[in-house]
């Protein structure tokens, strides 16, 4: 096993990290930019170094960070979601300099995030991917040609896109014509890349992704699927194992396609396929080469420490369970508590956390970097926290989930948590009928009553009482 | 289901039971004593009520708690542990007043209180007992005759006693004869009684306990058992289950004799039948009538959420579950965390926390009543909190250990958690061999040194520089 592994990364993915770090006895160092002095991650690690005062530059910087690892003495560098995660570069830059990456070969991040060759891989090995181009569209002409062809609504995209951007729905010829251009512009700004491929849209689908392990002998496994239908502006906000609206057929289908999915590309690592799945349609998305935001329910189902099986697939051991050890067990949820004002577009709410009190008892899980006294910083995602939840039945695990939202305090700036209290409420929701239309279809939802807790209601009274006398 | 219930207890556990109200839609009552104004289950709650200035009284008096529910609109009481729970009277109080007390009857809790009645009944019920009196001894002579039959040592007993309290071990007739009327003056000061009884004393045997659950239509079930071999002075440290160092036949034959003893009294709701493991044999030591502070670690193997199925069984309800239903994954461990001082004979250490942290991630899960702020009370029991893990593996869970404790800040008052630390780092635990021998066998884990965390050393250095500067 490694004895040293730098964390590429901040926030709570590399609390998670350092943690994985702590159980397994490999040092952990940590790397900051300027305005995460004292953020949790730094704190935590066994090591951290300073990267820059930039507040991104230093976790972007794939030399920087390989020739700190090499300084410090790491066999390892982990590179948690977002960031470099997924820059096939990066993992070569690693592989070159002797340094294990912890996730897949360069060649098969570079594979997978070419949208156009990851659909062309999975045509070939069987997986069912939605009608579309077979490559690249090279002229709007060709696109409108296509649209026909396959049918109104389709969604233009990025080939190099993810997280939900360079994307674009379009409903007519004329919707098409007009974001051509403007898909075009804002590849290439995003990703460096001006190519574009077109998908039948199917109209809000349940989005469900499979966990996969995969390890260096060519073992491959998946950990159940995860339905992340709810989603504002292709953003998850709440995500859910095993989906409660698949049928087991379903659910062992989807699991045999993911499997099929990483060994078509000899994936070596934890990875997730995204399929896009509409009554008894189900359509290969895409892959995402990393771990992610919402492996944590998969855990709680299965039991199995993803982050753990990461660094051992890395180190080139066996994977330690075989399918038939991986059962699924009640219900998860995930809620991303972001620092966001609901009732206001979700306009990110920065600032300091006056006061963080996890909450606890049975079947929750808190990840998170943020603490009491904590400045969520302005550079980074509003993402501030993971609240988990596990129950043996679906209803259970609705009801924890409305108490530990309840039950956690986060004071001091704005947070989604009163809006997904509404969400668990509705009876489409709990009734286990959802797709990805559900959040725009119940702006309703947003009208709830900000209840503040009696303590911040006599600290407001205080304050008030002192103002009035002069205090 | 109930509409609403009082709690007739203070600190974690009555968190525990608000939470299990919130998550099934009952109003939940709290009651508080003067140094119990800010404590946490009076904020959780739905309701509060005070119960006086003394620290102790108000918990303990069974007609104004009584009289407070019903006022208050209650239909049921939960007891918690400790306290008023295993008292037969308050339960009957309770019924004659139309509430339902979230236990057994109060005759069982009557029955199994007296320790000679429960050897009685479980002899009866073909449940192995150690050998001993077959009731109450009478005069010394008799019970220095009795030791002579078993053999030495045996251990004197107080017949109400609980909570290792009103017991002595004799391993010769001059001990015995000191033993006493020492033992007879603590049982009538501590329990009211001056009942004692005998038994042959298993020396350092393994404390196996086994979790069962019981409906009012005679449904018994087992969650297996835990191991409560880590104790110091009858007080349990550190529990787990399953036990590591049970062979699935005798954790099958514990189950059942367990279902066997509870069935054999008419046992209803959840209880606790304890027993001394030594190598093949097995004996029954008493059952505790009531929800246990380790409940935890069988929620965490089986996913059964103790609490409510407490509430539901006392609302009259059928068991959730079916023993076929219930299955143990993967290895759980509580930590009492309490505040006291390890190395200066486990003095505890109450005062005001300054700076309390929750452990997050995978596998880890707090029951607590303490919050950053908080002054822990003298008069009530040093337990500040419950850190509970949850593994794949023994192995996993051991590291998980380690880890979490490490993870959580805990600062203001000294505790247990740098000791467990060392306990769960020494090979014989790490292997699974330990009985309750284990604590007083190993007086070197006391010798840790104390690390301090960098931002305690951090505060500590920039006080001495502004003493130092004459700030």
């Amino acid at each position: 096993m490694f004895k040293k592994l730098l964390i590429a990364n901040r926030g709570e993915i590399a609390v998670r990290i350092v943690r994985a770090c702590a159980e397994m006895g490999i040092r952990s160092v940590a790397i900051y930019t300027e305005p995460d002095r004292f953020a949790l991650h730094v704190k935590r690690a066994d090591e951290a170094h300073f990267v820059g005062e930039d507040p991104l530059a230093g976790y972007l910087d794939p030399r920087r960070i390989v020739d700190l690892a090499r300084e410090t003495g790491c066999d390892a560098i982990h590179p948690g979601y977002g960031f470099l995660s997924e820059n096939a570069d990066f993992a070569r830059i690693c592989e070159d300099a002797g340094l294990a990456f912890v996730g897949p070969d360069a060649e098969v991040i570079a594979r997978m995030g070419d949208k156009t060759a990851a659909r062309a891989a999975m045509r070939d090995a069987g997986v069912p991917v939605t009608p579309g181009s077979e490559g690249n569209l090279e002229t709007c002409d060709e696109a409108l040609s296509l649209a026909d062809t396959i049918g109104y609504p389709v969604m233009l995209k990025a080939t190099s896109g993810g997280g939900g951007r360079g994307i674009r729905r379009c409903d007519t010829p004329a919707q098409l014509e007009q974001a051509w251009e403007r898909v075009i512009s804002e590849a290439t700004k995003a990703f460096g890349s001006a190519d574009v491929f077109m998908e039948k849209c199917v109209v809000e689908p349940h989005h469900i992704e499979v966990q996969i392990l995969a390890d260096s002998i060519g073992n491959v496994i998946h950990l159940f699927e995860r339905d992340c239908s709810i989603q504002r502006r292709n953003q998850k906000l709440i995500e859910i194992a095993p989906s409660p609206q698949l049928t087991p057929e379903q659910r062992a289908y989807v699991g045999e396609m993911a499997v099929r999915a990483a060994s078509a590309v000899g994936y070596e690592n934890a990875g997730t396929v995204e399929f896009l799945v509409k009554g008894n349609e189900v359509y290969f998305m895409e892959m995402n080469t990393r771990v992610q935001v919402e492996h944590t329910i998969s855990e709680a189902i299965t039991g199995v420490d993803i982050v753990r099986e990461q660094l051992r697939i890395a180190a080139g051991l066996k994977l330690a369970y075989r399918q038939e050890d991986i059962r699924h067990h009640g219900y998860a949820i995930q809620f991303r508590i972001n620092a966001e004002d609901p009732k206001n577009d979700f306009l990110p709410s920065f600032g300091r956390i006056t006061r963080y009190y996890a909450p606890g008892g049975p079947g929750v899980r808190t990840d998170t970097a943020i603490y009491t006294g904590y400045t969520i910083p302005p550079y980074f995602d509003s993402m501030c926290l993971k609240l988990i939840v596990w129950g043996m039945s679906w209803e259970e695990t609705l009801d924890r989930g409305i108490r530990a939202l309840n039950d956690m305090r986060l004071q001091g700036v704005k947070t989604t948590a009163p809006y997904y209290q509404e969400i668990l409420r509705h009876p489409d929701f709990r009734s286990g009928h959802f797709d990805t239309g559900f959040v725009p279809s119940h702006p309703e939802l947003l009208n709830y009553s900000v209840k503040r807790n009696p303590e911040e209601v006599a600290l407001a009274i205080a304050a008030a009482i002192a103002a009035h006398a002069g205090l």
